[in-house]
């Protein structure tokens, strides 16, 4: 969430701001009351850079004017006297520096009305140019410009500017009357229209204003003036503006600032031109001027894209000393603002004028390259270029991207589940997934949710397309942690599985197809596009050197297989803070086992099958100790409902049926014995293992032996037992018990013994609430924070996407608590457990392995709380070993 | 829970404590320590009552032998040279009191050894008579007594119940002793058997106690003594105990204290007898003595049942002497505590002894008129009365029940789900209950589990019986609320639907055979079982009016029809505290339009469907504000999930289609589309709300109308529009905006107001720990401690049974949270609420109605946290206001 600190203050004596010639009433450091362009533009002035006079009305302004409007009569409530005053004075002193005047005489002023508030907002009112032009300053424009069409067209543009920004006049009835009058005269180009044709344009536009309107178009450039700052006053709180805000949590602004500044013009001949330039590559990060720029044209030009600009080294060729300047304005801005800048400028008639600056948007590439850069460079500290980071795009170097060049095809739009880029054919099934991968085909497993029986089709799979399910959806969860690519939640995706048809929007396509889907901004595309393999940055590695030495946080990884332990511990992993066992349990040699467990009807029979299961877990357990050697490895005990395991399709159950030997009603019936209204607040956790204690024993066995085993190999492995799911502390009393008796037994038998320690996943509100007597029995706590929201809100993550994305949207919740751990409910109980559970037993150890633990607000909180450790997906650890240090250097 | 507070002290000097012939070393007052039996012998003793002499050792001797005891080796720890001199020195003065030698002499002195807690436990070791018998004193006894075959009888039954009791001898290898004898002489009493034969089968007796044992029968009395002491200090961790104590909850006791006291014998002859009196009837609590009595037997025989014992009134015309005696011994007891006694006596030739009196158990009714009468009688205070009552009992007396006096075919146990006792014939569906209900049959609705579709069914039917669910099962609760009975979870319950066929344990039945269900015990019978009708007491009416003097909560019901808001009102309800909005759907005349308006595609149709129902919501609120006339209704909108409504089976399916229109295939359609993984997490409470607002505003315009309209009618409605399942204020904020622009048109197109007032249940934990924003929107709370606890805990209530009942079963919960509210997790939660609630609104009106809201702890734990008001089912009103007068007294 972006928040302001500038609240409510005394109401102020200054509402506007002068700037130009060398002296500005504000600073640099005033983006609340500025905003970040006027406060951008004073210190630029400040700093002797070229700018157009101008000046800037405060924030306070706006919050005023949107306090005493009437939301339901829409009646503008007007400016007061004081500010009405301090603007006369203001555009005076503009006229003075300028030696022209506003609305009149043979020099006539014109000025630029921009909104601008202190964090940058898409949905306001934006720009209107040539602000004082009416019939007499027209003609007298012409007369001084000697060219009466620049005169005209700046006029007609400002018709059609003011006409629907200020008076809400849609452009289409600009735009057709312009269409008819190119039709009639048989051209092409807007540049065609000469001088006499954009003035019976500009009539025509007049005429139209008046007709929708009821009134002719105020000619008194002092309404005009007023009328446009109004308008921007009154956009703060327009519907777009609020749901952007919304969307982007950004709370605690004023409002926004106004800028009115003397219009300079790149259009009046080949020694004028505009362009952007940014004082290093954004998408490289390297060190040289990047940017664009076009000869004789106004800004609006190379938004419109009709010519093509040059790129911004061409400027030495066509303008030498002009380019000279820019390079020095710069480098000057870039060492005052110690980041690299994102410019506008114009040139009029052989003089640079700067009209912005901002600190430049970046990739996550180039946002590394210039942090470590100008560390080198000295420009700033390795603590400024951690804290300059952002912690959440580090992930993206790590996967492979579309290449931003191609063209590309959108068929829809869904959450960015899993980021990264995948590329691959349609397949609607697990199994074929696995078979077409071991083809040697990339394939895109689209579903309508996967589920625990789809792991080895999305393991075969490069992506996951889902229908259903959000950033915490099953497909999503397990995407992150396999690192395959995730689009979920596709509102327009229908599957037909039987008929093998898939319909994405108004799009049909059927299996075998190739689409690609990004996860990183969850959007699908068809056919094939190019994908950029990417290399872990030594930039990063470079950065995350320097977070380690700062962060207070352990970062350990969630992960189930050597494979994983491994590329995370490559990552920087400090151990594994969850490893989920029934993830074994869907291996292709072990599903059969566990479906034998659970179809067992009697415990002998059940123990035979966990017999032989228990030397494949000991097996995976032995590479995850080795992979984790010396770092703590936690393994949390089978947790989720027993009838998960079973197959739900026909044709899997009648499979299953066959190779145990029983009947597939039989299968049907136990799935059904087994099924439950609310699974997940069923018979799962640790209730599993209390009700069926030789599953447990197997897995205790399993993980004890493979210890012991690992130690004989001189391998030294640090396990911790981890109880799923405990609401009371009697739960955990219970399986102390079985886990001491099991230890006992296994450290016999082998003839040697290891330590280990016993805790609990804190994932019940209950839990968290009594977390002083649990902690008499748990040596540490893990926060489990997806249940933990499940329950502290009520919102079951397989099903809240119905209603959440509205919620959102609405801003009836600021932020999606999946994602980000809301404090205040779900934070509280965490800080009551950490508080509590402490008092009990001073060395408890404390981490995270819920969803939230890789996500950097989240990754500060955590902080904030004192836990030990969080962790999280292999690809999110370089993540949270940024953030960790953020968080320590912010705290 | 009962809890005793006596624990660790420091280790007491005093292991013993005489008592007899007028002196006593302990008193009534040291329970803790004596257990009941042996404090009330000291404190007969002390009220001059003959009591044959005696010792108590101390629980603290038991506590410290089970601290000693090893629980693997199973090796007793031995009794301590202290408390074998105090035993000594005891035994003496018995020795002494009675003019007898224990284990030699011609006067040999026989002691019983016996079991006692503080609080009353059977599974613990009960009883030995006659210890101190061994060759050499039963010739003594046989010729003090002049009756060979009383000595010799004493000495088999000795030796029988030793060899079981102390040594572990199964009673079936004496059993078989006796019977082959028996069966030897052609005869059928034991009393036929001679002295001789009885001799005979003493040595046999003896002879298998060293077969089984290996050792001889201990001849030396001490030994003896000894090994009954220490085999009843073991029997305090037996097994049977262990688990009566988990059951019931008991917990901080020390252990059993152990009372020795001098045999007296009631089968001496036509002089001697023995009984059990009350000081009144216990099942209708009339003043008069009530009892039973043998002549010429020991108390064992009562129980036997192999004679029938007289009425105790008969005495007068045995004993009349002794009766006198007794007569006044009960009324010196009953004056002394002030309660109903429960005695056992002996009458040794001619001779009363007292050999136990306790406060006697009690029907519902009997402790209402019993309570009532000691007021009248000024014996107690009325605070007392209130104090004396078990509030849950109440309802007892509020349904109709079983004959007790009638034979009965048991079936099969459930789950005592809601109470009172039910007789009908079995249906298996809710339209043939309804059917069949409608032509005059008394119906058991037989279901797996019930859902809202059964809810006409349910309502047709006088009882329900299902295979699964506990007490807070969908048909526990709504059984509960219609004050129906109900038997939920019969394990051995399997139903046949298609053949018509239920299985109860081994019976098959069929539709239409009769069965009677017992909802206060949970227990199932075969055939018609006489019921008989209650009626509201006059006592409990008088009870009741002097718990309105002392409570501070307000009591609420549950209602959701005018007929059960009447009905509550007359059990004393003050208001609703929960109308349930859905219940009202099911209607016959609704459930169309509720269905057309989920299955509606565009927002005209589903308002169509709406506006068809909103005169009928109108219609409900009128007739439930005119039966609360003056009182506050608190409206809950609507909650569940909308697939609820939607049909499930087949031909429900194939009906709904024909009656609206649409094609089965869209019913089911839309019925997976609503469909959710977790039904009780998903879209459901104000989030419907909130994605249909045109849902809730149809109800709001009810209530408020129907306010309206009743303003009109002289009638004074006091709505509280109420919010289920909010976890942020701004769900809260949302529908607030929706309520008042309702509000405002409903007022001015009725051309009136009426206030009202909004809320919302506290129902997640989130909302409680937001409490203090939540309450900034919200003018009142409801504690919806179901979902509450549901969530706190992660307990689905339709799952949980399958692990809950074991949880319960091992102690791993000492309570179940759908029944007792759990103060440590929910309840903290509902403090926090309360609190944090009431700060930021300090007038926050805050109260219950989840189930917990009709149980006394819980209504305790309410008054506690200074709730408004708790609210309850109808039939649950009464323990309502007694309970909340109790927390008010105990505060």
């Amino acid at each position: 969430m972006q928040k302001s600190n500038c609240r409510k203050k005394t109401n102020p004596d200054i509402l506007v701001y002068s700037f130009g010639n060398g002296h500005a009433d504000g600073s640099g450091a005033q983006k609340d009351l500025l905003g970040g362009k006027g406060a951008n533009l004073a210190e630029m002035v400040k700093l002797g850079i070229p700018v157009p006079p101008g000046f800037t009305i405060s924030a306070w302004v706006c919050h005023d004017f949107n306090q005493r409007a009437d939301q339901h009569t829409n009646q503008s409530p007007g400016l007061s006297q004081a500010l009405l005053d301090q603007i006369h004075k203001a555009l005076a002193e503009v006229e003075k520096q300028t030696s022209r005047t506003f609305g009149k005489g043979d020099k006539p002023l014109l000025v630029s009305v921009r909104s601008g508030a202190a964090i940058s907002m898409p949905g306001m009112m934006d720009t209107i140019l040539n602000l004082g032009l009416n019939h007499q300053t027209v003609e007298a424009l012409a007369s001084e410009t000697q060219n009466p069409r620049f005169a005209w067209d700046s006029f007609r543009r400002f018709l059609q500017m003011y006409g629907n920004v200020v008076l809400g006049i849609p452009s289409q009835i600009f735009e057709d009357a312009l269409e008819e009058k190119k039709a009639q005269l048989g051209v092409e180009l807007d540049t065609d229209l000469d001088a006499s044709t954009l003035r019976d344009l500009s009539k025509t536009f007049e005429a139209r204003i008046q007709a929708h309107t009821g009134k002719p178009f105020p000619q008194d450039p002092w309404d005009q003036l007023l009328g446009a700052i109004t308008a921007v006053l009154s956009s703060w709180n327009n519907e777009r503006a609020i749901l952007y805000r919304r969307l982007h949590g950004i709370t605690g602004l004023l409002g926004t600032a106004v800028n009115v500044q003397a219009m300079v013009f790149g259009n009046l001949g080949r020694t004028s031109g505009t362009g952007v330039a940014f004082t290093r590559d954004p998408s490289t990060g390297e060190n040289k001027p990047y940017g664009e720029f076009l000869i004789n044209a106004q800004g609006e030009d190379v938004v419109a894209g009709v010519r093509t600009p040059l790129p911004l080294q061409e400027m030495s060729k066509v303008f030498p000393a002009v380019y000279k300047d820019l390079l020095e304005v710069m480098s000057i801005l870039e060492n005052h603002y110690r980041d690299m800048q994102d410019l506008e400028f114009t040139i009029q008639e052989s003089k640079l004028f700067l009209l912005q600056t901002r600190n430049g948007k970046r990739t996550a590439k180039a946002a590394l390259k210039i942090a470590t850069d100008m560390v080198d460079e000295k420009l700033i500290s390795q603590k400024e270029a951690i804290l300059r980071l952002d912690a959440a795009q580090c992930e993206q170097v790590l996967h492979p991207q579309f290449d931003p060049e191609t063209d590309k095809v959108h068929l829809s739009w869904g959450i960015p589940a899993a980021p990264g880029s995948a590329v691959g054919e349609i397949v609607l099934n697990p199994q074929k997934a696995v078979a077409r991968a071991a083809a040697g085909a990339s394939v895109i497993l689209v579903r309508q949710e996967t589920s625990p029986e789809d792991l080895e089709g999305m393991a075969s799979a490069g992506g996951i397309l889902t229908a259903r399910g959000g950033k915490t959806s099953h497909a999503a969860v397990v995407a992150r942690q396999m690192g395959k690519v995730c689009v979920s939640g596709v509102q327009d995706l229908e599957i037909d599985e039987t008929k093998g048809i898939v319909y994405i929007g108004k799009t049909t396509l059927k299996e075998g197809d190739i689409i690609s889907i990004d996860g990183s901004i969850g959007e699908v595309f068809l056919g094939e596009v190019p994908l950029l393999e990417a290399t872990l940055p030594k930039e990063l590695l470079r950065v995350l050197a320097w977070a380690d030495q700062y962060r207070r946080l352990k970062i350990r990884t969630n992960a189930d297989t050597p494979k994983d332990a491994e590329k995370a511990r490559g990552f920087g992993a400090e151990g594994i803070g969850l490893c989920r066992t029934e993830h074994m349990f869907f291996g292709e040699d072990r599903i059969l086992h566990v479906r034998e467990m659970i179809l067992a009807k009697t415990q002998a029979e059940r123990k035979k099958a966990l017999d032989a299961l228990l030397p494949m877990q000991r097996t995976d357990f032995c590479g995850i100790f080795q992979a984790m050697d010396g770092l703590p490895v936690n393994i949390r005990l089978l947790d989720p409902p027993l009838h998960e395991f079973l197959p739900k399709e026909d044709d899997a159950i009648q499979a299953v049926a066959a190779e145990l030997g029983v009947s597939p009603k039989e299968i049907r019936r136990r799935t059904v014995e087994l099924g439950e209204v609310n699974p997940m607040l069923g018979l799962r956790g640790c209730r599993l293992g209390i009700m069926f204690p030789e599953i447990y024993e197997m897995q205790i066995r399993a993980i004890l032996e493979a210890a012991v085993d690992s130690r004989k190999k001189g391998i030294d492995p640090r396990p911790e037992i981890m109880i799923p799911l405990s609401s009371t502390d009697g739960e955990l009393k219970s399986l102390h018990k079985l886990v001491e008796d099991c230890a006992g037994k296994v450290f016999e038998q082998r003839g040697l013994e290891c330590s280990f320690s016993y805790g609990t996943m804190i994932e019940t509100p209950r839990a968290a609430l009594t977390a002083d007597r649990i902690a008499g029995v748990a040596e540490f706590f893990s926060f489990g924070t997806n249940d933990l929201t499940q329950m502290t809100y009520g919102y079951s993550r397989d099903d809240s996407a119905s209603f959440l994305i509205p919620y959102l949207k609405e801003g009836i919740l600021e932020e999606d608590p999946f994602v980000t751990i809301d404090r205040e409910g779900v934070g509280r109980l965490m800080a009551i457990a950490v508080q509590e559970g402490r008092k009990t037993r001073q060395d408890l150890k404390v981490g995270i392995c819920g969803e939230s633990g890789g996500e950097p607000q989240s990754i500060q909180f955590c902080h904030d709380i004192e836990l030990d450790y969080v962790s999280c997906s292999p690809y999110r650890v370089p993540t949270a070993r940024l953030a960790a240090a953020q968080a320590a250097l912010l705290s």
